[in-house]
């Protein structure tokens, strides 16, 4: 019978007749076998009978190589794994020239397999981290599934960047070169496949506003994208963005669901991925041991994760963490970049930073936020100059979610939009909501890869996501 | 305490005051709501005391009206129903001008309610086919989840379109009007935001490859893009693809496991949806109603959900395939458009059909197909003239599967790639592949919204997606 690694390292299935398929991670003593398949981040111990076993095959085991092997699993005399497996035939099924495979066993830098990332999930470091993924990305839709929510598929070409979100990409299938033009010689998109220009979605919140007001709770789970030439370890210019929205919830609900949903889902992979985050873990560990005592983590990986989970997000107005940045040592000594001079100022992530990192040393909401900085569609409060918007920072990554209550009131919105010159007749569909059995309504947005960078402890965004899209990046 | 339809209706908790929000899809005699929060596609009737509620908050009660109500859950005396809310307060949320509002209590066309996507969920057809909808994407998930699969996110913006599956929407942030020329007069791409001509992605098989030659198994489950123009019901051109892409599994094994997986996604919406689908199953009752006899269903809608979950998918080869063609009445009587004369042929959507439904009356896998209508990636058959690529067709739908073994063969790929005039520069990560512990491998690619046109029996694919992407449509 044929197995995975996973299943002979947790099942009691010894000394019966066994096939495995994996690839060598790793071979010593002409004997030895490292076979990893995946399904683990462990690997399982080979013993090849080298003895009977011919010089061309036994040649032929590098790392790298894709194996079949048939033998029987047995209590393993060495150290540092409880089974391994005696070998009893071994077929190579694929090659791999250990002159010229790029993933060898020893520390290659981040860098070095961005460039290789076809085969960086060969490497242990990126099988955890991509594990961490699919199952964060299974608990998103189990807490949703499991909390009545309605999964939907925002569409991700779209006419109107209403957003304003940010800068956006064109999608176009007319003659790039020579594109037909209008009797004002301008562009003539009516030609184009959709008859209008079109972008790619910068967020689905609009759309899920019109599910929201029938069906209650809905959430997006999909791509979203920014044509930004920031090049940050934080920005992708293609990311996954959450996007729960439900009717009849208020600001306070949305703080509740927030706070929940990021608990259940870091509890989620504790339970479900320890061996990863272990590995991880120590990864940084050792990473910190190369920098100076100041600049190490204070909390462990799985810590960090823990303390997340078992304590209160801290919730905070804008107007109180303005008066905590006033009055606090960088912005007296003028440390900050941006100086905290007065109310309705913009945070930096350096004011967040400080705020999370410093101040309450845990993750922050922060409320109620100045209306000028904030989206058109954003509930006006009562006091005519904030918003019930929320943003959620997270330490040693800065702001994880942001969301808000949404302006229900026609009017108001109405009002709202002219001020920023943002057309009615592109929304009406979204101004119908508000026409037609309006009620308050709430919803945030998480991106995806800031979270799986918290539970991975890793630094830069482009190791979380497959194939990181980037300024000038577009590879594989 | 706050509750939804849902909850009041399954659970026990008669007489204790209780809250809810909703909206209004009925009311009658000045007395009887029929009210929907979207958590169920049942309603609940709520008796308002009228003769001690205002007559301006009586009128307000109108269709699609948002409102809060206050009152007990009592057994019910009407029919219809067996238990009921009688109201101790109401308040109205949200006005719906019964002059104004779109969506009345009568029978729309499917077309109306296309031009109005952003309140067609607020009708029983729709709310039940978005229900549906979600509720088969976590079955997806979960299939994958629990089969040890990881979820893969594969990009959507792509440099590469070497899949071939069909033309492709251009992704830029170039000047439109005036984009750089380079000294040839071609444009610059190089000024890209990319740094090269980037499109919007036909498939993630090629990626999702490289995951599963190190995580074993994997899946994705994303948007995918087709910039045809044709504008059938059949065909969008944003839609959900879902990608499995297995390590040492070959052609056999892939169609074991679209068989499994198919099954397995459907029966999990027979058992948690079943209202939906009765209600949608009555919908087609009585569209059929209306219909000549002939062209009625033979089957309900749950009856032909029930019949996949419970039969097996007929393996039929190409070869076997075109001799059944050949020899059938409508060959012989040429009333196929594209008469089958000999082994080689492209088959047609009314071949695919007629084996289907009138020849195996069941879905039907076929395989082995000729190489020259087939991918380039496709294994080789040891005929040298047939590739393992399979086809799963459905009855009234087609195509809902096409998967195939990979080629795992360096030499022959490349050759086939030669041929085919595909740049082995711009592949090189997918040869790597083959350089590196290359192993047999397969997968298959579904087309979500043809699965839930199938589980909801709808006939139109822009009736299955929340806001569809066609020629000359990219509305809300």
């Amino acid at each position: 019978m044929s197995y995975t690694v996973s299943q002979l390292l947790t099942q009691d299935i010894t000394f019966q007749p066994l096939e495995i398929k994996g690839w060598v991670r790793g071979f010593r003593s002409n004997r030895f076998i490292a076979l990893n398949d995946g399904s683990t981040i462990n690997n399982i111990q080979c013993v090849v009978d080298f003895e009977n076993t011919d010089d061309a095959t036994l040649k032929r085991i590098t790392t790298g190589a894709a194996v079949h092997i048939k033998g029987e699993l047995v209590e393993s005399q060495g150290k540092g794994q409880t089974v391994e497996i005696q070998v009893t035939s071994i077929e190579i099924l694929g090659d791999s020239d250990p002159e010229e495979y790029p993933i060898q066993p020893k520390k290659h830098t981040l860098e070095f397999l961005r460039e290789n990332a076809h085969l960086r999930t060969r490497t242990n470091t990126f099988s955890a981290i991509m594990r961490l993924r699919s199952t964060l990305s299974f608990a998103v839709h189990k807490y949703f599934n499991d909390n009545g929510f309605y999964y939907m598929h925002t569409p991700i070409i779209t006419a109107s960047d209403a957003e304003g979100a940010g800068e956006t990409f064109r999608v176009s299938s007319l003659d790039a070169k020579n594109p037909p033009l209008d009797d004002h010689g301008n562009i003539d998109y009516k030609k184009d496949f959709f008859g209008k220009e079109t972008n790619l979605t910068v967020s689905g919140q609009l759309e899920a506003e019109t599910f929201a007001m029938s069906l209650g709770k809905v959430y997006t789970f999909g791509p979203t994208f920014r044509a930004e030439n920031s090049n940050t370890s934080r920005h992708l210019s293609e990311f996954w963005m959450i996007e729960p929205e439900v009717a009849f919830m208020d600001l306070a609900g949305n703080m509740d669901l927030a706070e929940d949903f990021m608990k259940s889902v870091l509890s989620y992979i504790l339970e479900h991925n320890r061996e990863d985050l272990e590995f991880l873990e120590q990864r940084l560990l050792d990473e910190d041991k190369t920098k100076p005592q100041a600049e190490r983590s204070e909390m462990s990986l799985i810590d960090k994760i823990k303390f997340v989970v078992d304590n209160n997000f801290k919730r905070v107005s804008y107007t109180e963490a303005i008066d905590i940045l006033k009055n606090s040592k960088p912005n007296k000594k003028k440390k900050f970049k941006y100086i905290i001079e007065e109310w309705g100022a913009d945070l930096q992530s350096e004011h967040e930073r400080f705020l999370v990192e410093k101040h309450f040393k845990c993750p922050v909401i922060l409320f109620d936020y100045p209306a000028d900085i904030k989206a058109f569609y954003m509930r006006l409060n009562e006091d005519g100059k904030t918003v019930r918007a929320m943003d959620i920072l997270f330490p040693g990554i800065g702001e994880m979610v942001g969301g808000s209550q949404r302006e229900e009131r026609l009017d108001v919105l109405k009002e709202k939009m002219k001020a920023l010159d943002i057309s009615e007749e592109e929304l009406w569909w979204y101004l119908d909501l508000r026409k037609y059995g309006t009620a308050v309504h709430s919803g945030f947005g998480l991106g995806f890869e800031r979270l799986v960078m918290f539970a991975t402890g890793m630094g830069n965004i482009r190791d979380v996501i497959p194939y990181p899209r980037t300024p000038q990046n577009a590879d594989f």
